[in-house]
């Protein structure tokens, strides 16, 4: 044993600083960590399997045309919209139709928000018509518009600074895009903070990683006892123009005109099938994608790809033949878009079986080549992980990150279940996300290959092992 | 000699190879190339006191915020318009209060054609609305549109293999992108071949090496006989998917709305300022760039960019006290975007002078970190142009490419004056040529700093040597 140990120092080291003894003998039930890498090592054909199959074999581009085929026809798939109803309809179907189990529909209310006709014209110092694009739950103008002065500041501290300059005003912001999760706040919260200040409108740099004159919805959201001002999301271009307008000392008039309107919500599904599990079928595998989208573009990176390639996972197990000992369970969110809405439903239905999920898995961040498994978990559990991704030494794809996460599986992570979400170039992710260029063109049926591989092979190996990935 | 020769063997293998002897004793009339890199290499001092100003001293950013404060003021400067020949009496006030000579325009009559509404839905398979840009100079439609079936083919073999079926069809050209002077002539002639098999219109897949739903605009032609049908370009993402739509034998149906017209032609200007040459004023090494652009973004890039770093150079070069011998001209062209009609214009006007100009340059593909300097004349000419970037060591930009290039330029080139033009990032470049895209985002300050500091070195050296550059 003490040879063995040897061999795995580093991950030793690391067990033993977190919980003050090795794991060996109490902590993975009654299992050595050489059992289980043993155990691990023994799925080397299996993912072998996979790998062949999704990447050199029959089902290779497989996920890309059925993806391509669904956005084509269906576009995008806003909550609440016509759309994304034929598009649930449409997954259910195809989900029968390959084969897989208890493909079942779980009701959900989701919000409906339509942003309607919308634009901004800058009146001075010169007519320039802009691009926008009205952030989803924001209020509309009033038919004739709004038509204000300009305020650009850069950030909350410098609206904040002139809080006084903002009543009346349209406030534009052009934070510096840093990264999406800090950015996003502007995108988030700068309508309510402009409101606080007295302002009429705010318009917010689009947060994207790169821009060709491309304005990014998203969600934004108002706060009880802050008047509902209208939002929209510009170009960077058009938000760096006004900045620099600003500072030689123009005076900047825009009229904007939103016809977004909020409804009632609306009735959607998300949208379930399984691989029953051989042993231990109550105990859950989870892997997820959203199948709304933003009502621009196509929805096929965000988050097509992570559905189509979460659809995928299962058919490439069913293809081989396998059938794990857990429950193999795909789940295609809806409404992930106005902050998680099916997620959050289904958490709430099922969390009484908490203790059997072993493993929630969601794909948002894009199906370009992987660059590895973010993974959140006990320091045991990743210890696994690693293991595991260790089998996809042949597409060269086994890091394993920190901060596994998504809007969808986030509420089992925040309760202990561990969690593992597909990483690769945010870069390329964030320069089309809620765009009008998130389409199939920037998808990659080989990239999509590989990505489903990593998935399937995760998803299977963790929910045939012989025991539940370890948690804190 | 024979020591010195052996040290630039290379330059001299070439030149033997093309004049069938060296150049040293009767080409470049009787001086010997040694004296030639002598005197070149006597500019160190200067092209360094060039850089220094241009880079790191008090001209840094000069060029950037000069052509921020135009074009934001301006917008964009389609040929025809009120804000061209705003630019062009800004840039005559301009260059007057920078103390250069010969401030002058030169009238020119130019096209006038505006895109006015326009508009193209996917009525069939699905309602979407799709982002177009008319072609310039394409005719408008009824307005009540065009609505017809869509024809998609990826080539011009395709549309004559398949003409019997684009009668009274909309045709959609999903061309892949080669490279721009090869892929362009689908716009350019797009609509003619189209036309010559039936068809009511055409779309064309923009030419762009990267996009994220933005689509490009440009000149188009008509031919006499072949009648004008409207055309436009849609973007990467609609021509593919149409082309994904059409292999899975979906009938397509578009309504086409055009409120594209072409009005008398527009009275206009090139621009021009010199620093008179002190030995040889009648001889002239011309810089340049274009101060029209598309109507659609701010022409910050094409071609705002190559205009300003041209004004730049001459800048530079008063600042420093500096006069050559030969005449510095600086010509900002107009309605270069309809087919260099200004630089036509000037050539007619001043050919007869032809054998008093030294070197033509023109910047029009992105003022980025050059990568080096294009030339096309005489290989004589290229080995002195090559000394020349040798001064540019202090900045590692001293390549020199073939085929200098420019539609103003290429009247001189063609009639054997050698010409130089600014090579850098044309995969950048054609992301966001012709496109909204086209800001002042994504000119760099400091890029241009460079690119400024290269085309004064090359421009002030070779209007100040002794002798003219030598023609085949
Ligand atoms: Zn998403
Ligand atoms: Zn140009």
């Amino acid at each position: 044993m003490k040879f063995l140990l040897l061999t795995f120092v580093g991950v030793v080291h690391l067990l033993s600083l977190s919980s003050g003894k090795t794991i060996y003998k109490n902590d993975i039930s009654q299992r050595t960590f050489q059992e289980i890498k043993e155990e691990i090592a023994s799925y080397g054909d299996v993912a072998k399997a996979i790998i062949n199959l999704a990447v050199y074999g029959k089902a290779q581009n497989r996920s890309y045309e059925r993806l391509a085929l669904l956005v084509d026809t269906v576009g995008p798939r806003p909550s609440g919209s016509k759309s994304l109803e034929k598009a649930i309809q449409i997954m259910y179907q195809n989900l029968q139709e390959d084969g897989l189990e208890n493909v079942h529909l779980e009701p959900v209310k989701i919000p409906h928000w339509e942003r309607g006709e919308e634009s901004a014209v800058m009146l001075e110092p010169r007519i320039h018509k802009m691009a926008i694009l009205g952030l989803g739950s924001s209020v509309g103008t009033p038919p004739e518009g709004i038509t204000a002065e300009v305020l650009v500041v850069t950030s909350f501290e410098e609206l904040q600074r002139r809080a006084p300059e903002a009543r009346g005003k349209i406030v534009v912001y052009n934070q510096p895009y840093v990264n999406y999760s800090k950015t996003v706040q502007y995108r988030v919260q700068g309508s309510v903070e402009a409101a606080k200040v007295g302002a009429v409108a705010s318009l917010i740099r689009s947060v994207a990683s790169f821009s060709i004159y491309s304005p990014h919805t998203g969600i934004q959201e108002y706060q009880d006892g802050v008047p509902k001002i209208p939002t929209a999301c510009i170009t960077v271009e058009d938000a760096e123009m006004m900045s620099r307008m600003a500072s030689r000392g123009n005076r900047i008039v825009i009229q904007l005109k939103m016809g977004a309107k909020n409804y009632p919500d609306a009735d959607s599904f998300n949208t379930v099938a399984e691989i029953i599990g051989s042993k231990y079928p109550e105990q859950v595998v989870l892997v997820s994608g959203h199948l709304d989208s933003w009502d621009v573009g196509q929805g096929a990176m965000d988050d097509g790809g992570g559905a189509f390639i979460s659809w995928e996972a299962l058919s490439l197990i069913k293809d081989l033949g396998l059938r794990p000992k857990r429950t193999l369970r795909l789940v295609l969110w809806t409404a992930e878009e106005q902050g998680g809405i099916g997620a959050f439903q289904y958490y709430q239905l099922h969390k009484a079986n908490i203790s059997n999920y072993s493993l929630v898995m969601e794909s948002d961040l894009g199906t370009f080549l992987p660059s590895g498994l973010q993974f959140t978990g006990s320091e045991k559990a990743r210890t696994i992980v690693e293991e595991v991704m260790s089998l996809l030494q042949p597409v060269n794809i086994t890091q394993v990150f920190r901060a596994g996460e998504g809007t969808d599986i986030n509420f089992w992570i925040q309760a202990g279940v561990p969690g593992a979400s597909l990483l690769d170039d945010l870069y390329k992710y964030f320069s089309f996300h809620h765009s009008r260029g998130d389409t199939m063109t920037i998808m990659d049926p080989k990239q999509m290959n590989v990505a489903a591989a990593v998935w399937a092979v995760v998803s299977y190996v963790i929910a045939d092992m012989e025991e539940m990935l370890p948690r804190s």
